[in-house]
């Protein structure tokens, strides 16, 4: 039958059907009633952080990686200087945006399987002064790993640097407070921890560097700062806004904040997660990340050790059986992800684990356990 | 009573039913389904213009904007120079793109309610070797007038200089043949005369320039090059794709080729087009263009020239009956705008009309007509 699948991934991710519904009526970008939705979003978003005294919110159009440019673009100076911490693919990413555009950035590498540490970026800005920026990635979903936030903005703060924060996959689910977490920009977007569609991300930017930012972009489009002005002066968007997906998005954090905001999307999450790491655990798989750095956004599993296993027919498998995997994201070994956001509960994940173990039993493999 | 209004604005506009329940389903952006409608998209928009033996469509997240600028970043190299024929407020922000990323602008300024010349681009052409493209706008919004594409890139072409169109408003309406016109980049949108939901943008790239083009962008999320060969390789967006958004785009696309494709859609608007500066007119209002230079998109129309006229006024009076203008886009005299694209026909454009008049009357305003 065609039913819609679980989409068991980093988002894009499965939203509740009110969340979709909101998507069946056209709005005009430049009406009073669409520029109301983009003004109550930007409010509710600040709420979520704690951020109206301290910070503004600059939506802003296309994928979270746009808006991870648009952060960098509009923070960092042409003479500036970017420190990645790097355990993972977009911790390379966002190194790759800056340099690109012209900035200088240094990685400092850790190994995927651990977090960041901030006495090891401590020491990287004591070395070198000319370094003005620290971009952090907070959960890094290449591995599913959660970066110490709260210890590299302490750092940050003791150094006078400035931080970036990518919290694409993290944001409305991990706990991030900005009265006692000093960031520059913090980046998420509407279709992770939120629940919304796709289509659009956000900037949180700090109201005490706002000023210095004019005119550091290169780019038109990806000006935060002439985003943010013109907004706070028109009420619009400076460029057709994704109508539908604000739409959507705005209906998305009312059910956010109906559900009890962060803190109880964080007990589902967790839920989701530990239901899924006992299920599979019990058909033999293995988590790639100890228990205590592993955030309950998305699990990275060992493939099966088993001759049997190839991941395009497992993915099929469990496709045909309702449910959407995530490929890995590492390079030297075989691993696949799980994914533990979006509107679904304990239940769907249980069914997840059992689609999981009919899937192994049609290829014969009879533990999930990986190769020593 | 809460009943959707109709969107008579340059986008976004009103869409059919059919195309916004196609956004009651969630995708997986990485699954094999999702790549399919991507694929189907890209050439059937190839179609459109039958480019398929001369070139490659690269959607693009983001607003209509993001793919210009994608297009210039990604076409022109760091030493080019890109000259802008400029008859209104699109011609404008396209040169300032231009600029903001370190390519050499230059603009030539004509009037707003003429038509570009192709002998004065020829001219400029001629008399600054340093050109390297030609940024024109097809239909600017601004004003609603035609510029003359055919003419423009047979200059480029005779010159050896590339050409890139911004063709947002009248992809889908007024005729564009690659067979016939050379253009290195055409750019268009989802939320335009295809009739989707805003939130992608697209560009044709010429395959003969394609190789050329590595490189060249400063910014990563806007490299078109990259953005093309991840995605032939792949089957999939490099950054998380509006999922939504595209499926929409197919559905309308679908609808687009069921109603016979850019010619019968160009008679719909035309007519769409006429009823409306018909209606108008014997209400008195004059429009700011003449006929023969008036793309059948938007319609610029003089304020009535009557003491009690006033915009929000005129505007939420014709709001309230169902009808949501647009606000004029000239400096120097006072219009309005009205679209005569989307989802509507000769029913809605009389309505609409009819809406006015009433608006009128309300106001107290006898005529339309301009002040003298």
């Amino acid at each position: 039958m065609d039913r819609d699948r679980i989409l068991l991934t980093p988002g894009p991710l499965t939203t509740t059907l009110r969340t979709k519904l909101a998507m069946l009526k056209d709005w005009g970008s430049w009406d009073a009633d669409f520029n109301a939705i983009t003004a109550g979003l930007r409010t509710r978003l600040l709420d979520v952080v704690h951020g109206r005294d301290t910070h503004v919110l600059v939506p802003l159009q296309g994928s979270g990686t746009f808006s991870v440019e648009a952060a960098v673009a509009t923070l960092v100076p042409r003479s500036g200087h970017v420190l990645v911490p790097d355990n993972g693919a977009y911790c390379k990413r966002a190194a790759k945006l800056t340099q690109m555009m012209g900035r200088k950035a240094t990685v400092v590498p850790f190994a995927e399987d651990v977090p960041v540490s901030a006495d090891a970026v401590e020491k990287r800005l004591r070395a070198d002064p000319s370094v003005t920026h620290v971009l952090l990635v907070h959960c890094e979903t290449g591995t599913g790993v959660e970066n110490p936030l709260a210890e590299v903005a302490a750092v940050c703060e003791r150094h006078g640097k400035g931080l970036i924060v990518d919290a694409m996959s993290s944001f409305g689910a991990l706990p991030i407070d900005a009265r006692t977490i000093r960031f520059d920009a913090l980046v998420a977007a509407s279709g992770k921890c939120l629940e919304g569609v796709p289509g659009m991300g956000f900037v949180f930017l700090r109201r005490a560097v706002l000023d210095a930012c004019a005119g550091n972009s290169q780019s038109l489009a990806m000006d935060l700062h002439d985003q943010h002005f013109y907004m706070e002066k028109t009420g619009q968007w400076r460029f057709t806004p994704p109508t539908h997906v604000v739409a959507a998005l705005a209906e998305a954090v009312a059910q956010f904040v109906e559900e009890g905001g962060q803190p109880a999307r964080l007990r589902r999450y967790a839920d989701n997660c530990s239901t899924l790491v006992e299920g599979m655990g019990a058909l033999g798989f293995k988590p790639f990340l100890k228990p205590q750095i592993q955030a309950p956004i998305i699990v990275t599993f060992h493939a099966p050790g088993h001759a049997a296993y190839d991941f395009k027919r497992f993915y099929e498998a469990a496709k045909q059986r309702g449910f959407i995997l995530y490929p890995g994201k590492l390079t030297q070994i075989e691993t696949f992800r799980v994914g533990c956001i979006g509107a679904i509960g304990r239940n769907e994940m249980q069914q997840a684990v059992n689609a999981v173990g009919d899937a192994l039993r049609e290829m014969g493999i009879p533990s999930g356990a990986p190769a020593l």
